[in-house]
């Protein structure tokens, strides 16, 4: 990794670069399937920070988090140790106590592992719904607005169909 | 081991037991997400070995091996730190080189994480489907029609559809 | 649990059975060098319970919890696959505010990873040192003293050394 | 983590900058005791491939690996969630099949994390010793050569002592 390990792209997505590391791997040679959840979850948190919405503020000013919901993994290509993989992250749409979001962890030429994530916004203690801040919703939506391009891949649409 | 934390039921249920420690929470204070993914290839592995089927024997006898080809997971009520959760697995269908599995992370009352996961039957190099072996196909079958039975919950039904 | 992984020896050491899975191993083909340490918490929190000093209450009853201060590890042979282990706890030394512990993760013959552990007695919140409760302590030095065999192994006499 | 994660200084040290997330926390709200252990091992990973002595490298046309043998940690600040943290890493000594390092995981200010590691270099069917290569150990040693400055902090002092 030379040079920053996140940035967004024109129409609306974030990139973030991973690395495979020993830790990510198993007995089987190749990443293991769970750890592909944790790059998206740091990458999320990543793109968070990058809008200026990071979830600490999220937290401190109005006691609110993200929860995973629902995940959805089609694993299409493992990912060896040593791989530099991008992390696409990706608004698909915004309401008002969630998002979801599709989240492509890509080698150079294809996907590895292409996953849509469901946040709800909740409460810490209770874990009750809470509505999403505004600022957050207006800048989720802006980036849900730019990435709402046609150019699905045939492996993100088979993803979404099924 | 000094007991046996592995089950199965009647209907063609697995039972595994797992209990939650710090290394599978994080700062929410709860279970982290991609804790469960870890706990139900526990108890796959379990289940497999208790069906005498077991993973080691699939690559050793038949260079074969599974890869977890697809994941969802509903995130159903929080697991807490030091909570005792049972893993119940049951196959939903079996072909020629895969296995579909409902796998039910759950509490006392309730289920923390819904999932069905799509493993294929591979070569480890090239990665390319391998076919099931006839014992290995007989054996899942006889579970999945053992475990065919028409009770799903209505958090289940709502998982199968979307 | 429909069994009882856990149970303490006459001298005053506690043994835990833990099994290896593909999220405990890495591409290198045998145990993640980390994973070690996650197998001795696991045996931490169960020595605790066992002897009716679970940490939960030391966290409800005194506000105070444990914290890893220092540790050591001494990688023996690597474990693989599948294999069965069992982690061997024993208090080596208990001080008003703190606890130290060997913890061997072994093989049917032999240690894999032997480790020291010391454990602070911290409150949450500041992290200053909080006194180890009356009960606590004499549970742990009655442990500690049925511990204090002279029957050290080479391995354990060379870890403890250096 | 905006600019080039890994870097090295005059004196020898290799920098590598890791950030706290979810993952790496455990319900204490504070960065797991393990975590620590995977941060070095990606700083290990990107100072040798920074050294341009990758251990792809040493695998494949040496057939040897490094393994763990031993390490040792000083837990001294805990890091919270969202901190940005440098893991400073510098070889204390080489030998023909072993290399010692020191490895600290620092926050801005201080040590989050000391460590110890000591990395055999085994052939990965049997594990037995094998040779550092020359050119490895060259680099290394001119790394340490470099590193052999006068200025152990208190902590590191107490450290290398106990």
């Amino acid at each position: 990794m030379n040079g920053n390990p996140a940035s967004i792209t024109p129409d609306g997505r974030h990139c973030y670069a991973v690395r495979v590391y020993y830790e990510d791997t198993d007995a089987g040679g190749v990443a293991y399937h769970a750890s592909y959840l944790r790059f998206a979850e740091r990458a999320r948190t990543e793109a968070l920070r990058y809008l200026d919405i990071p979830h600490a503020e999220l937290l401190e000013q109005y006691s609110l988090m993200f929860m995973v919901r629902r995940i959805k993994v089609d694993y299409l290509r493992p990912a060896r140790l040593d791989e530099s993989l991008t992390v696409v992250t990706e608004p698909l749409a915004v309401g008002g106590a969630s998002v979801l979001l599709r989240q492509d962890v890509r080698g150079p030429q294809e996907s590895c592992a292409l996953q849509t994530v469901r946040l709800a916004c909740v409460k810490p203690g209770e874990g009750g719904p809470g509505r999403l801040p505004r600022r957050w919703r207006t800048v989720l939506t802006a980036m849900c607005n730019a990435a709402r391009a046609p150019d699905r891949s045939p492996s993100q649409a088979e993803h979404d169909m099924e």
